[in-house]
């Protein structure tokens, strides 16, 4: 299989068709490639042209193009389809991607598209859906499932399973409830394909399934999910009753967005944003964290200030300040990184006073090999043994406070509930830019017995 | 569902059951506890009290727990366990996991280890799976798949899968083979169960399957899963025979993987390493990326050695380098953590012209708004409008000579084959520390007019 690749021709000649009105010739062009793609192409088009695009081609294809757009383009084009447009759209998809994007409808639209989906069933799990947090398990759920009851014989399940399937993309498991719709286990398609027709549901489920509750946070759901290698778990009420299930892809995607955000905060930037996102979104999730650096750049410049006669004397410690603060903030980037990332695959185990005397024995380790080339360097370049050894000094220090911060601060916000990865990139570097020149400018002065 | 969470005590009870061989109290306490947190208790145990546990335990489970096992644990288990005992383990596993094992075993013992496997198809197939690069398609995939030939009638078809269906721990889809073993498509499982079973192969299958060559590197076939959501997919060899099947949940293995590697990367951790590694590993990974650093602070001392003579009459300057500095290593680490992901999801459309133009634009944006603030604050701390204005203007020559750094280095590595993330963190971090000192001085010095 070759990978899908948008050139710049083909998108000026679906443009150009669109602009001719070439419908046949669009329908056949599109016709191969895979909803994924032709969202890929529609993101780069304009409104007028992408709502063209989308009335023209079968809403079973349209329905999937939808999910895959950028939110905003994906906006504009809802924003010119009609109530009952957008409502053949659902109708198409399965209830998680339904309500997602009925969650994006302007309120005053909502009940109407809703009323306008035929297949009443497939509305009330939408409106189901609608009430749970994004941000939870039921957010994630989808209402499509193939479930059978411990009671039943494998007649009738065989028949009902049948008439659910239809509704179900991957089947996956076949769960097992009681008569009250609470969760008792599982059948596996295997079972299914390799057992005889004429067995019980009760003398051949599994009683034990992994599930999780409707409150549960996403991420816990991945690393569930991940962790014992599901493609899929039922989602149960406050109750025990089976309320819904959350497939493999879905996870996938969260696992990406949490990657997406940590690797974001460490780079200082706050938003989600992508490359090709506007000039505005991007200076709005990256200037904050630029701020933040130049008020510690003015903090580190008024710390310096206050050490100006010192610096008459003794010049060279001043050509050293940016060599002090990048060890300073890079260190700093390392222990946290290393922490946060630990964190969020939950390998810390321990606690954090063993931690933190780890990387101060880390720090050191790697402080006094650092500060044994600078002293090479430094004696050879200025002829001053004394001066050397005094910003070597200070160096092994600034590290060893630069590896404690960056270790501290991210278990610190752990402890307290807050995310850990906000403390990683510009939060470190420029407290560390900070301490470690006060530390370095301390440390000289006692060395150098100023 | 509880996750399972590794306590002290546990730990503790466990090692003594170990001590006191309480065999029968150690397999009830273990039986309900899940292979993969298994696993974590494992990791945490000693060499003989791991041995002990994988002895006693059943090797259905033992097996998969070994699969779980962090590396090097897992070799010290392994150590201790004769050919037989290994090659029982071996036969419990999917093929993808047993040649993973199989590969990390020393060399003299594998040839000993595989005779010993009873199951000689299985015994095949794990050494077929040795021959491919462990980072490849062909390195990732599993030889356990239901496939069928199109010239089969259903019954055989139905048969045929039974017996396939036993060896393989999820079906996903049935593929469908020519008498050459050509991959020609597939058959759902679905269709399978709405389908009368009176019909014919050839009239009911899908003669569209996606399928990735052995030879694709695992990044691309994550990014074709994830985008198309697949839950498995073939894989051909050069003629297009079908020779494996990769699932999901090794995809999400790699994912989680490059998200990891991109973010220590971007922190200035050169391998992979984990909070709980020994200390010597971790100052191996990140011992050079300080070194790095060291050596363009030395640079940046040399560069600002040679404007002493402006510095004696323009303190104020130098005040202002670490700021300067910081500023210039976030805009640059902010430039390129955007493109780094922009390409690692494919994100990135047009030419560098225009990304470089773009990021232009923003660099002026972000610094006109923080040469403003500087400016004040300069102004009002020391007095002297023109240091003030100097000073604000380099800022904003720095800001955007960051950008374009951050924003052509991995662009440009990108073009030549080369890991854009090797230029994210310390290395734009250290090579803007350098060019944004030497463009403050050089442009304070035009504007003061020295």
């Amino acid at each position: 299989m070759t990978p899908f690749k948008l050139t710049d021709e083909l998108l000026a000649e679906i443009k150009q068709l669109i602009e001719n009105q070439s419908d046949a010739s669009l329908q056949s062009l599109l016709e191969e490639v895979h909803f994924a793609d032709v969202a890929e192409i529609i993101n780069e088009l304009n409104k007028e042209e992408a709502t063209y695009l989308i009335k023209l081609l079968d809403s079973d294809k349209t329905s999937d193009i939808l999910t895959e757009l950028d939110e905003d383009v994906r906006e504009g084009i809802l924003g010119n389809l009609s109530s009952k447009e957008i409502a053949e759209e659902l109708e198409e998809l399965d209830t998680d991607d339904a309500a997602d994007i009925v969650a994006e409808l302007p309120q005053e639209i909502v009940q109407e598209v809703i009323s306008e989906i035929e297949d009443r069933e497939h509305a009330k799990d939408i409106v189901d859906l609608l009430r749970y947090d994004e941000n939870s398990a039921g957010g994630l759920m989808a209402k499509e499932l193939v479930k059978v009851r411990e009671d039943w014989d494998v007649l009738t399940c065989v028949k009902e399973m049948r008439a659910q399937a239809e509704n179900v993309t991957r089947v996956h498991s076949i769960y097992v409830v009681d008569n009250e719709d609470k969760l008792k286990g599982r059948l596996s398609l295997k079972d299914l394909l390799t057992t005889s027709t004429k067995t019980h549901i009760s003398e051949v489920y599994i009683p034990k399934v992994d599930s999780v509750n409707v409150n549960e946070k996403p991420e816990e759901v991945a690393k569930i999910m991940s962790k014992y290698d599901l493609e899929a778990i039922p989602v149960i009420d406050e109750i025990g009753r089976l309320v819904g299930r959350i497939t493999i892809d879905d996870i996938v995607d969260v696992i990406k967005e949490e990657a997406d955000k940590d690797y974001q905060l460490a780079a200082g930037i706050s938003q989600d944003v992508e490359a090709d996102d506007s000039i505005w979104d991007l200076t709005r999730a990256r200037l904050p964290w630029l701020i933040l650096g130049l008020f510690g750049g003015a903090a580190a410049a008024v710390i310096m200030g206050g050490f100006e006669e010192m610096f008459r004397r003794y010049t060279v410690l001043f050509l050293f300040t940016p060599l002090i603060a990048a060890m300073a903030g890079n260190v700093g980037v390392q222990s946290s990184a290393i922490i946060v990332q630990g964190l969020a695959n939950d390998d810390i185990k321990g606690s954090i006073g063993d931690r933190l005397i780890k990387e101060m024995l880390l720090a050191l380790l790697n402080g006094v090999i650092l500060a044994a080339l600078l002293l090479l360097f430094t004696w050879i370049w200025k002829g001053d043994f004394l001066t050397a050894l005094a910003i070597s000094i200070s160096l092994i220090a600034v590290i060893i406070v630069a590896g404690f911060i960056g270790t501290f601060v991210p278990l610190f916000l752990d402890k307290r509930g807050i995310d850990p990865a906000i403390a990683t990139g510009p939060f470190i570097t420029t407290s560390n830019d900070i301490f470690g020149i006060l530390i370095y400018f301390l440390i000289a002065k006692l060395v150098l017995g100023i």
